[in-house]
């Protein structure tokens, strides 16, 4: 219906037009009491803590527009926050939005990000309560998440023991060989993958990790409760993250491989064929140092049942650093450093 | 001691050194359960309820690096926020913030804007918990505040009621005015003021307003102990922001200019200087229009003893929109749209 000329864009709409657009799409959450509309949001903290952590995304840095559609980009963007909040071991509540972007930006564009971040947020129980917009020369999103511990202590990274064991739960590796298969051109645009890779739905299911990781949300509050006695969010690569985890709680942590490769949150097969494609040698390396999937690892002690979904990759032991089949591994081998891209 | 070439950046640093180096900087406030460090902040929120909000600063939109020192940049940024939280009638308890730039920014840069976050935070009773960090092309800074009612309902945009008293506390029109100094290029960088206009403390104050806004947080809270039918933080203007709340409420306010220009929360000898420097024909448009100074505005029931600070300068009653000296101004009177620059 709509020619090129005809693209409505977030300035012609205006700020108070494009709040009032968006508003639109976002249900009212349960934990919800004042939503959009006021100078703050209200919102039930049953517990009488709350949980909160923020996070910016910035175009080009974080998501390209033309490798990721808005509504992947919206759901990323949630999904890594309310992980965070989950690796605390609560419950996820409400999401506070903040979007700066071009005045041209098409109205539509907005929208979809806007869907893709309360679509995430329903899935994690939470909903969108607030939020701001402004203009920039590139898209930025800063989200902030919040959530409710229900009454239970935090996990904390500071609290594994020797002795302790180490388990996963989540994907491991995917979306950093998604993203592999994308600068490497063999998946391109929002769509499938280039030329016969197409047929590969391995292949393909690496990049739609990519493009919308789904973090095990209801594992965190599962493990609080099952007294994991420390927790972190996999977002900056297994063996990084455990780093901070190591350092937190100063012990030693032992990856045994086997253990890891031959897990269920490891999807052994598409990786081999992403490396083999890509003439990658080592596609552990995705599963050690790559981020993004939004994993939970977890520490519990020795005798406690692990929850369901989560699987044993080693344990923990007296020392420092992190240690793959004994061998030490640097704390941010490979990991993201947002200022030395 | 240090030359051109010894500046230290944030990409020097990474990531990590920069986070380390800034928490370095954060008292923990009386609210923090857990603080910077981990996957997410804990924060006290003994009513059971949150009160949360978030914006975002651009730089070239909302300040500018020449303009404002980075201490000033920060406690702007915190202040902003904070008046939101205390606009519900909350006490400000902590702040998430998103610190996106560029590598090259130097790390005493980005150290001084977390002293005037942390400042600024200490100033209305909470403390910076939580954030993150970014590349980009510019600064940016994504701030969210949390706060707590004490068992008071919020205090909303649509509770005013005709026959109640409009009154304001805080400063308006000052911000408005010391930006139009600074962009006439009667003041210059982040001191004082150029040529003869420099003896002028009464402009230099203007001046420091737009570069350093003094909410009155505690004032939110004591207006909602009141029993404050409605209020709202002026941040886009005042005529703009009761324009919401008339609209909110289904109601029209009725301001009495004598009674605004008259006021304490008016510094009119000072604004009608700067008019005369800058030829500008009418000073009140600074104080209906102007925003950035984070009074606050609300509406209290006829017979309710306004709290201390508070100055009435009009009526709520039956109808709808905004009107001066009985004259209906559009509720967007010059008040900002940030995609229409």
């Amino acid at each position: 219906m709509e020619g090129r000329e005809a693209v409505v864009t977030i300035a012609d709409l205006g700020e108070f037009g494009l709040i009032e657009a968006v508003t639109a799409l976002l249900p009212a959450g349960d934990a919800q009491i004042v939503g959009i509309g006021d100078d703050a949001a209200v919102i039930r903290a049953p517990d009488g803590r709350v949980v909160a952590t923020t996070d910016l995304l910035v175009e080009g840095r974080h998501f390209r527009r033309d490798w990721s559609s808005p509504l992947d980009i919206g759901r990323k963007a949630a999904a890594q926050n309310l992980a965070d909040v989950a690796a605390m071991g609560a419950r996820p509540t409400a999401l506070l939005v903040g979007l700066a972007a071009p005045g041209d930006l098409p109205v539509d564009w907005a929208r979809d990000v806007v869907r893709g971040l309360a679509e995430e947020s329903g899935q994690a129980g939470a909903s969108v309560a607030g939020g701001d917009v402004s203009g920039a020369d590139v898209v930025m999103l800063a989200i902030t998440a919040l959530g409710d511990l229900a009454g239970r202590d935090p996990v904390l990274r500071s609290g594994a023991r020797p002795g302790d064991r180490l388990a996963v739960t989540g994907t491991l590796g995917s979306s950093a060989a998604g993203l592999a298969l994308l600068t490497g051109g063999l998946a391109g645009g929002a769509g499938g993958l280039a030329g016969g890779l197409a047929a590969s739905a391995d292949l393909a299911g690496l990049v739609a990790a990519h493009q919308r990781p789904r973090p095990p949300y209801t594992a965190g509050p599962q493990a609080c409760a099952a007294g994991a006695t420390s927790m972190i969010d996999i977002s900056d690569g297994l063996l990084q993250d455990l780093g901070h985890l190591a350092a937190g709680s100063g012990v030693a942590i032992d990856i045994q491989s086997g253990l890891l490769a031959a897990s269920a949150h490891v999807r052994a097969g598409a990786l081999r064929a992403a490396a083999a494609a890509l003439g990658v040698p080592d596609w552990l390396a995705w599963v050690l140092v790559g981020g993004e999937d939004h994993a939970l690892a977890a520490t519990f002690p020795r005798d406690t049942a692990l929850p369901s979904g989560w699987t044993p990759i080693g344990a923990v032991s007296a020392g420092s650093g992190v240690h793959v089949d004994g061998q030490a591994r640097g704390d941010q081998s490979g990991g993201w450093d947002h200022f030395r891209p």
